[in-house]
């Protein structure tokens, strides 16, 4: 449905994703749409198997199919490619750039005396930097975002309209932060006495490796004597809890609206579905994957994958699951079978 | 509780409402509240069955009853009406009126040089809106609101304090973005290769159709190639997530804290309780009603109810969790049973 | 990790936790840290049992130690004290100070004309307050917060950046509420009629009590007739949704994400437990403990502990799913032993 930024022939597509195409490289492609969607001058792409259908009756001038994808029978022009994906992923950050930056601080906006940053930076209005803070080069904050005192944020970050980064949070490099994050909160911790609760303190920080996402409307407590970490490469989607002491490794994915309480530790790798909750203090071994709207409150050891509440392995909740459904219509005859004196 | 803009008389409410006085009708009210609350001068309802006693024993001078409630008993004037609650929404549109709009631009805002919009506009301070952005008549945007580039608005849009919409999103008429909600966010998509992983595009842009409502903290990522889109008169709760790519149809009611994964359709008049959870690619039938806290990993036929992980016939999930409540007490005796020798 | 505002010999942070010294008293402690990272110069603790192997290899200079919990072998200094929980909350209070309030209303920020407050009062930049609105002592507001008309603060009151208190609402003393909170908005309630729904008007408002914490991008709807309400000392953590109507009492507790739909009363002392969802109109009874993740859509007795979905006694779901665990392997064999006549 979008267009390009600019036209192109189908042999410079193929040229930029590494794909053959088998049929007619002049053609002029002007845009992307699904199979079903798409006509004259759009590219297409097969993403996944049980879509022949729609791969045979598609208007699209051209197709991205993987290898071996069986698109023998195809009469329209196809350029066949490693990954489907990943040659969509090219052509979209070609053919639809970012828009360009307005580098410089927008007038109106309130930086600190202290502030300072390497290189450019774009600020939009109604933002402001607390002082103390210092940033690397090439960083793009959008409107109404608020930076904390004493921040330390990387290279090539970017902070989208209404983040809040609390005091004292430290971003690596490469990181996006969308639109109405809090990262560094105060951690949700109560010490009860008798005559009521104290808000326990929370000095300990927040620390955000490379190349890190935090999705819209995601939170981040801040650390009690340690620091919260987020390890480089994780990708957090949007509406995510993350409680005061968590420490995430690398190249961990989390969903949408998955929560994790305090302490938790997660090594590499993991992946946590939509809605998943884990309790706290728990350790979940690298890759580990832990399914949507599991509900976690034991560790969970490398490389399994854990579902339901409370979550255990996947293969036998889908058994008792599938058991639940033959229960009903055999456990009346079954409690007909028990002998009256249990004999 | 609150008290009416003015009092009224009883005569004057029931003509609102085409209700009909059982009891004097030149009682003057002033204000509403629930049945225990009420006191003199306040006219109450009968919401529901099961409120009997309530009533009986209201301090109000009249009662709202739904007709065929069986209301004969009660000394309280009460005033007929076909339905109850439509009736309170008409009295209380009627007497506590939204606050007059301060219609112009707030000194200070920040307003793109190509913005346009048609007749009257009310924006709140701290709010900017970027180049290219058109917007209906009669809109009404709160404070610290951020709109995006290239967006289109119809007339009539209420943009609460703290919304985002990012580039390009297009609302309908009469839609309602409620405090600090997100529309048009990048979604969250990543291709994995051999080094590392890069963050997919997201050009496809979100439409919104008319008389939508999209509540507080609420996100809803844009589209990879193709729009999310929310269809007309669909009502969205607080802190739902809507992925990239879904399409809901039109009529449809999403509970808070509800979660749609990428791709995913809705079509017309589905009906998803608080904290369902819905995976990616699915297809969810016509008027088919997700109950609260499902987990759907499959898709649903139109008109199913549905409910549990992984969500099912939610009859058959209470007729199993009654099973499970006996089970524990015949599993012993019923294992004793199994022959030693399995014959 | 984090260094203190200041060192201090360990017989004044004795003194401070009212705590008996096993050891070195005259030690310079100038930070805090965990068993495990906790080298010379810091203090740590020993928060739980079972972590006796970390005590005893530690690297710090004294640890806090709850009296009776096995110190005797340590060599390191060791101070015994009554709640190691609480002496660590006071040892950060102490040495982690919060930063100053720059008492003052920054420039730029919009007060409307009959705003009033008393004493001193801290406003940061972006912020806006509207008219009709009245603070009490001592309040602190963040950057980019959007106060409503007619609102009423007490004392001593923090609305952090971002914050948002919609139109009317009432906070107590001692109020805290996190970045991005939205307080007030309007509730999610229609009536449909043949032509189409209409939006219920929500004048009910918002009361919250003293001593109130609301978490970061918690949403908090207000009342349709009569005021959605927060009791004395509740806390809410992050991203929880609270629909209108609600009615929480004092000392209860919400954890993340967790969301109670419209009209239910929690009495006092209620826990909710992470991502736990309440439907509307129920009864949670006083100091009832709602476990993680459940699905409560029935009324709840004082002091019981519920869990899963549908919300049931927290032991029996615990045995059911034990059971669940056997029942897979036992079913095939159950089911072969019904006589195929019924018989």
């Amino acid at each position: 449905m979008p267009s390009f930024a600019r036209p192109a022939t189908l042999r410079e597509l193929a040229a930029l994703v590494g794909g053959e195409i088998v049929g007619n490289s002049e053609l002029m492609i002007a845009g992307i749409a699904s199979l079903e969607k798409a006509g004259p001058g759009d590219l297409s792409f097969l993403a996944a198997l049980g879509h022949t259908r729609e791969f045979l009756a598609t208007g699209a001038s051209a197709v991205l199919v993987g290898r071996g994808r069986g698109s023998a029978e195809a009469e329209v022009t196809v350029v066949l490619v490693d990954d489907s994906h990943a040659a969509v992923q090219r052509v979209l950050e070609e053919f639809f750039p970012e828009p360009d930056v307005k580098w410089g601080v927008s007038p109106g906006i309130v930086v600190g005396a202290s502030v300072r940053w390497a290189g450019r930076i774009a600020v939009g209005t109604g933002s402001s930097i607390a002082d103390g803070t210092r940033l690397g080069s090439g960083c793009v904050l959008g409107r109404n975002v608020v930076v904390g005192k004493d921040v330390e944020i990387g290279d090539s970050c970017r902070l989208d309209d209404g983040v809040v980064l609390g005091d004292g949070v430290r971003l690596g490099d490469r990181v996006s932060v969308f639109s109405g994050a809090r990262v560094g909160t105060p951690g949700f911790g109560f010490v009860t006495s008798g005559k009521g609760s104290k808000r326990m303190p929370h000095p300990g920080g927040c620390i955000v490796g490379d190349d890190v996402e935090i999705g819209a409307n995601t939170t981040i407590d801040r650390g009690t004597i340690e620091a919260t970490v987020i390890g480089d490469r994780t990708k957090i989607d949007n509406l995510v809890q993350i409680a005061h002491n968590v420490q995430i490794g690398t190249d961990c994915i989390l969903a949408a609206q998955a929560g994790l309480a305090g302490s938790t530790v997660l090594e590499d790798g993991v992946m946590i579905a939509g809605q998943a909750g884990l309790a706290g203090h728990l350790r979940i071994g690298a890759g580990a994957r832990i399914a949507a709207q599991s509900g976690v409150i034991g560790d969970v050891p490398p490389g399994a994958t854990v579902s339901g509440y409370p979550a255990r392995n996947h293969r036998d909740v889908l058994r008792q699951v599938a058991a639940l459904s033959r229960i009903t219509a055999i456990l009346d005859e079954l409690e007909a079978l028990i002998p009256d004196d249990g004999s």
